[in-house]
């Protein structure tokens, strides 16, 4: 579901009654049922919102309903909540809105949480708890894919959650060591050595290793999940015009080029280091399978420009696929029904395509 | 002339030759004959490469004639030309060829120079001197804009220059305080408030004194060359989902929203920080007149990807207009023959259209 105050909600349920999804895959919503209810009225969906138990999984296939399996780990008092916000979240089981348990929380005499420090915690917590759950879902073989809707990075810090995104918790969570945020729309896929990283940080952040494995994690993945055994990859540098011959910048020669050797070294077809901003408006873009970009803008500003939209937002490294919107909670829009849910569509759409194909457990090694 | 072992001289050639700029402009070339000569050979140009003198400037006029003018600079021993190097440079007027010149450089006894660093030492010298003479005539008034072609900053700073590329050399030479480097495409524009500087000292050089002046000669330069009096701004954020309230970076906080927040004050209509990543996808950009983003690729990739091979470089801050092709010297095409001159036609074109309008000098202040 994401984070319940984010598009999430609304764009789950638009994307679920369009026309391109329905009866294409059957979906289970990992959420609160009160918040998808909410939503619901507020769209006036003409859906059914049904609460799911875990035992009755199978129940759900029925066309017009929408399923909504709210997390079991959010009763759990030794999960990250917090004991003081834990009665509050479990009010929001009780009562029917998600809005009344933020106020129960704030005005709650023990408490000394402003009114925007309670919401954090609540959505955070609340957010953390349906990925983990939906994840276990994948896991257990009980769902084939994970499409997640927007966390807000904020509210999951303030849950005491300090993972950066989704990837990174879900890596922890799956027991995975590496694992990769790839953009992907239609044919051309990109993906990103470094992620949510301050650009003043990037870098120490970016070194050879973790250089080569997100290639080679690309290849990998671009064998595994798109069926391309042998891919070209285009290695982006870090610094304008690539350095320049070190003038501007050295990491061009002591990171990205060695590590572009190390794995050509391996066999991968790898090559590089291109310039950004040429690479992408020269068409070099076509000659290659993917693009190993350095970080998150500079990614992603490409991306989003060639696949507007429906850029979708692919994991590498999970044992399941996992697919995303590329937009973000996107709070200025939320729940105003304005919400466009052709990011979510393309995501799930993507996670049926893959499915497809692929053999579960995915191996990475 | 731009580097001489660049695409300069045959993009130049080119666009010349081509039917948008023939008749429409009086261009005269500021580069050596000699290269000149040898672009229009190796294109089979059918025209007559003529070399023209400073007192008789007034008679480039013919059609069918490239006037070259090889810059006096060159000549004056007290440039920035090395005394090493001082003999070869004025072999290039003997001989007809930059090769000899550069076989006679590496291959005189005296010399402990490598043939790389003679001929950068050559080509960065030249190229100078050729950006120098022609804003002298840009300043004299014998010229009404200056069009550049790419510069190779090695060879730059091998010859003992240390600008990063042109808008900085010209700032200097001109003796104006402030330039700004600024993307133009049909009525998509985008300025930099950082420009060749690595990745990893972005978050040095980035000030609040800078991001203001930024905005504020953008501003100056819409209203000035482009006649929008009261431009709408947008301005970019330079970390990633614009730093997630402080978590990915405080730039936004501490430099970029107080930046803005001081030219509101001044009446200046600039608006963000906006995430860089979206906000081109989104097509925020059509509801502003100009994009102030913060480092070369955030820019650059986008600009390049909106405007493709026509996105022209305008120098923002001099005196005079000053225009150039978004591509750099390509050293690996150049002197092939194939080299795409859309970039400098669209640079003619726009200095064109820019000077019929404006009163010179501009006035910055």
């Amino acid at each position: 579901m994401g984070d319940p105050l984010g598009v999430g909600p609304e764009v789950i349920l638009k994307a679920l009654c369009s026309r391109e999804i329905a009866c294409r895959v059957i979906p289970i919503v990992v959420g609160l049922p009160s918040v998808m209810r909410k939503a619901a009225g507020m769209l006036r969906a003409r859906v059914q919102i049904r609460t799911l138990s875990m035992d009755r999984l199978l129940a759900a296939s029925e066309t017009g309903v929408v399923y909504v399996l709210p997390p079991e780990k959010l009763r759990d008092p030794g999960d990250t909540l917090r004991s003081r916000g834990r009665k509050a979240a479990e009010g929001l089981y009780q009562t029917d809105s998600l809005l009344r348990a933020v106020e129960f929380l704030r005005t709650d005499g023990r408490q000394r949480f402003t009114k925007q420090a309670s919401d954090l915690i609540l959505r955070g917590t609340v957010a953390a708890a349906c990925v983990k759950e939906a994840a276990d879902l994948c896991l257990r073989g009980h769902a084939l894919a994970l499409i997640t809707a927007p966390l807000s990075k904020a509210s999951l810090q303030a849950a005491g959650i300090t993972y950066a995104g989704h990837t990174e918790l879900l890596r922890d969570f799956c027991g995975c060591k590496n694992t990769l945020m790839m953009f992907v729309r239609g044919r051309h896929k990109i993906s990103l050595v470094t992620t949510h990283v301050p650009i003043g940080m990037i870098r120490k952040v970016l070194t050879r290793r973790r250089t080569e494995r997100a290639i080679m994690l690309t290849h990998r993945g671009l064998g595994l999940l798109f069926g391309i055994p042998n891919p070209r990859l285009a290695v982006l540098s870090l610094n304008p015009h690539k350095g320049e011959d070190g003038l501007l910048g050295c990491e061009e020669k002591i990171v990205i080029e060695p590590a572009i050797e190390l794995v050509c070294q391996k066999g991968v077809r790898a090559f590089g280091p291109f310039a950004a901003d040429s690479f992408f408006s020269r068409g070099e873009w076509n000659k290659f399978d993917a693009v190993v970009a350095m970080y998150h803008d500079q990614g992603l500003i490409a991306a989003k420009l060639l696949g507007g939209e429906r850029v979708t937002n692919l994991t590498l490294g999970l044992p399941f696929v996992r697919t995303s919107p590329g937009h973000g909670v996107a709070e200025d829009i939320a729940w105003k029904g304005v919400a466009d849910p052709q990011g979510m569509i393309s995501a799930i759409l993507l996670a049926a395509k893959l499915t497809g194909t692929v053999r579960l457990p995915l191996k990475w090694n």
